[in-house]
């Protein structure tokens, strides 16, 4: 019962197909076969414009790549303080960028408010020799705490941006799911809207978490960025010899809405956990987004508990006592391929706890 | 019937059951798995000393990420002219190690000679502090033209580089072409004989080429440099979240000896095409080294003739013109996947053009 | 009259006399002269150990080269967070280092204090691949708002950073100065005691602002690192060929504890700043350690009435309103050849508009 | 009798008297003082049309700094094979670029040839996505060897290199030189015609070798790189706090022609050394381009007495054996301060030796 993270997943069935498709023979190299070739195409319609598209193996070489052709070395890029940019990429978006800074900005449950990245940009120091220049907005859909921009939140933050003369990247390594978390509102919300029509530059597709086996794609809204881009994905050692085997991941993943199916059922996963969790006593929900992320807030006791019993997920961020009930706090994730079981059980398990 | 290159091949069977294995179920992620973990052991086995292993994506990033921890940013790396490091990496060695300087050496089918070697380094400016460093030596196995290094060879070049304090890189894109190679020679080698026996620090140990899907290991006879090599894999946007299907390419690519069976094939049909077309008139081998490339140089005439019949395979490196008698040379390379009729069908297919 | 930085000031006819003495006739070049030679010896000294010299132009590029030489690419620097290096450099530093991140630590006028160093480095993610590694520790001397740090203070710094394997700069624009006020403490500390003998490692040795032309020193604690200085200090163009113009500044400047009776005139002007105008109704000394920096609050209004009597100096950092009394803040700055008529009428001004 | 390096030279007394002159009570740091604002206006009459100056200390950074205004971190420099950027920088070009490759040329006497650049333009991999992109074409002139570039040869250059979409960089250390080699030709030409008339985009504007203390300009004749060049100039540690002692030098060093003046004493020493050597027995002109630089071939033997007798010059590049009358060569160099003393007793000493 692992709710550590999405990135667990196995691969799904549909793409492992599709890569085993692509293994009926010899194919041209470096992004020339027919399956990469129409990644474009098939990509555009997905998100309503002419989009280039460039496959990638990481989220981390996506967001680093992005940002490289956004911000120039003297620059600064805007991100939340927790952003994967900010912490967990261990300095590839400095490598990549040539040595721009990225100037954090506390958010709420991840997500940057316009207020604040405005107090930001009046602070900076645009036009001042000294000081490295204001040049990219990078927010994460869906945020590092689960919670999902609506288009409304993202056109207000890209007006801002955009009125500072700053480029906007989004690192959607969980946009599939933030799609899917808007459905279910008032006012469903497409890939396009979410991106471009709100102002998104570039934005990082995740697949990987998702259930591709290792797959991203930057989509570049702004075409004439891509010959620039087509030189860093090389040299980045971004350029697969074998890249049908990506492309075809990524043709597959949006393949007649597969991507949503998948993120539908691991954001219903996550809505019964939360449903369920909320009710017991003890239990308070932190931070829930709709989409297929969850943090509670629970006796430091039963954690051990939980992870005796065979469960798996990560503290968030404090260390947990076992010996206290001193409440602390854990992320669970589900995933395109959690059982409604494994979600029974963990439930069963808490309420077990909570009696 | 397509001799462009090997890395048009299709993935083999084995590796491709190898990832649908590892995809039973979920697994931790970054390289924390079993199949990633087990990787170091194998592979120390394979090379009869303690190596450690970093699986990447493509041989650009093998080179560029091994050479960022044997150069310093000031350094100067020593390559064949026509190497890869040297041309058809976009600056990737240049970026990684943070501005290093690659010198070219003229060599022989592709390899350097030891006294070009020695003469290259009495001409530097070593601790002259205008100039760039002298740092690592980079060999490539089979290299550029085809041709393999034997032990003795390497050894040779390995006891000058180390001797002027550089650190030795092979590259080993078709590194599994060389150990077969040599295997029919009068003194088998081994893996362990062809690299850090003979002084190598660091091999780029392909298996794109030689029937992976996407997957080359940096192995680091110095285990000491595993700790730096760690955060530059990581920052290089390499450590993959589904590690665990990389791992399990390289981990099938050398179970019972399935690298070297592959290897053994590409050359084998190599052989037969040198064998076979040796003896047209007007065909006249340039290159072949017994591995997996053939040059050979035929009137320019018939490089047209064969392509109009639908032979693929790239001109080397010279334009060719079609309507004349001068001869042209053309690369052909044989995969782990050629069939026997492929290369019989080009061999009948010149001697028609030979009559 | 202007206040408004020490590098506004005029070159000491001392170290004027040093540059002309220096150009009696032709010199070997790159630093391979006697003035140049003979500053080891000179600075070893000083420092009352061995240490290596490296002339640069620039406080800017003392600190990034220092840096470039304690802390690798995918490393952290742990710095103030108004410091020189985390805003005023423009990225210098992550050029110099290839990428390095500066960590931000909210520090008390300027200077970090220990528990807030010990809370960062244990909620740095030391040894996790995802995250840059806490490198080093950069502290400035005097602090950008004017603080002095002791000896005893910086021991304990160094000692936590030190203890976490991190390596320790100081930004030593104004070290004179700060050597200075603590001449009068109970306690006077040498130039030994307030560097190497506390744990730093590198510092960059200021000049520039205390009456040289344009000349910083980077002294090496650890001359083991002169090596890779030599390099890193030729590539970023600060080799100059008439080196025997920048040392001779860095020599007349500790000739005779020139340096000293520089920084003693500024502080005692500063002194006198801050005895007279800390009597003044509605002006509020915010920040004053003991160097050539004072802080004063005082109404808006008066900001105005000051700069129409022709006095020049910063607000710091809030703009100031002309309409209110509302207070705002402003940076003083005495100088090596600031005169005591400049402060005494600075002085009677306050006082005129406190009336 | 110092013949190795017009950088040996001293300050003239017009340079020393304007720095004096700059000392005359405290001026705005950061270039914001009336000298630095001044130089624009200056040097666009100068160059006879509106340009950007940017001062620095030396001549490799502003080689650095120019190319990486010019060239993508993914491009390719071209320069003559014994050029300073290729050979003398310590990579210093690669780190300010981001990584950009230098592609040597073989040239004629240190200058490239028009067959030879259009050759390696023409092999080049323009647009293909696994090399480098042709970016800059780097020139120098005074030539390493000595020779000048006249107006036609700079017109015939930049036009290939434009007509390839390549920028104009101009390494101009010892520019000065060639202008004044260039009046006593029959079409004397001025320093608008060597530069932005003939095709030229950015010119390092050597003074430092003929006079200054320590002073270079980066010209740009496309003012819209004016604007990312002040920040990389910022970052790279250029921007001096007391910049007025930078501009005063490049000031005075054009006020009234000086700067030719100086150039035309160097030159002249120069050719005085060339008609007198040229007429010994065994010794050989072997390079002399009417410039400050003579390259000359004479017996082993001759270059050990003429050491043991205290002149001072290079070895170019061969070593020299003492004990043989086997040809070597030297280069010698004259300055703007060099006496005719210094040449007549050279010329005496050689002669002595050829009796």
């Amino acid at each position: 019962m692992d709710f550590r993270s999405d990135n667990i997943a196995t691969v799904a069935n549909e793409i492992m197909a599709a890569i085993a498709k692509a293994n009926q023979g010899p194919a041209s190299g470096y992004g020339e076969d027919g399956i990469s070739e129409g990644l474009e195409f098939k990509y555009s319609q997905l998100f309503e414009q002419d989009v280039k598209v460039f496959p990638v193996l990481t989220g981390t070489i996506a967001n680093a790549l992005a940002l490289s052709v956004l911000c120039p070395p003297y620059g600064a890029i805007y991100a939340e303080e927790n952003s994967h940019i900010m912490q967990d990429e261990c300095g590839a978006p400095e490598l990549f960028t040539g040595g721009a800074k990225i100037i954090p900005i506390r958010g709420k449950a991840g997500k940057i408010e316009a207020n604040q990245l405005q107090k930001c940009i009046a602070d900076s120091a645009s036009g001042f020799v000294h000081a490295v220049q204001p040049s990219v907005l990078s927010i994460t859909q869906v945020s590092e705490f689960g919670a999902v921009y609506s288009a409304d939140e993202i056109s207000e933050l890209c007006e801002i941006a955009h009125g500072a003369n700053l480029s906007v990247h989004m690192d959607g390594a969980r946009f599939a799911n933030a799609v899917v978390a808007l459905e279910s509102g008032n006012k469903p919300e497409s890939a396009a809207d979410l991106t471009w029509r709100s102002g998104v530059d570039i934005l990082s597709f995740g697949a990987t978490k998702n259930g591709a086996l290792g797959a991203e794609a930057i989509i570049l809204f702004r075409p004439e960025l891509s010959q620039e881009m087509a030189f860093r994905h090389k040299r980045a050692g971004q350029l697969a010899s074998k890249m049908r085997f990506i492309s075809a991941q990524l043709d597959a993943y949006i393949e007649q809405g597969l991507w949503l199916k998948m993120a539908r059922h691991s954001n219903n996963m996550c809505s019964i956990l939360a449903k369920n969790l909320r009710t017991c006593s003890d239990v308070k929900l932190v931070n829930y987004g709709g989409a297929n992320e969850l943090f509670i807030r629970l006796p430091g006791r039963w954690v051990f508990a939980l992870r005796r019993e065979g469960f798996k997920f990560y503290d968030w961020p404090e260390t947990v006592s076992a010996v206290s009930d001193k409440p602390c706090t854990i992320r669970l994730v589900t995933r395109h391929d959690t059982t409604e079981k494994e979600v029974t059980t963990l439930v069963d398990a808490v309420k077990q706890l909570a009696i």
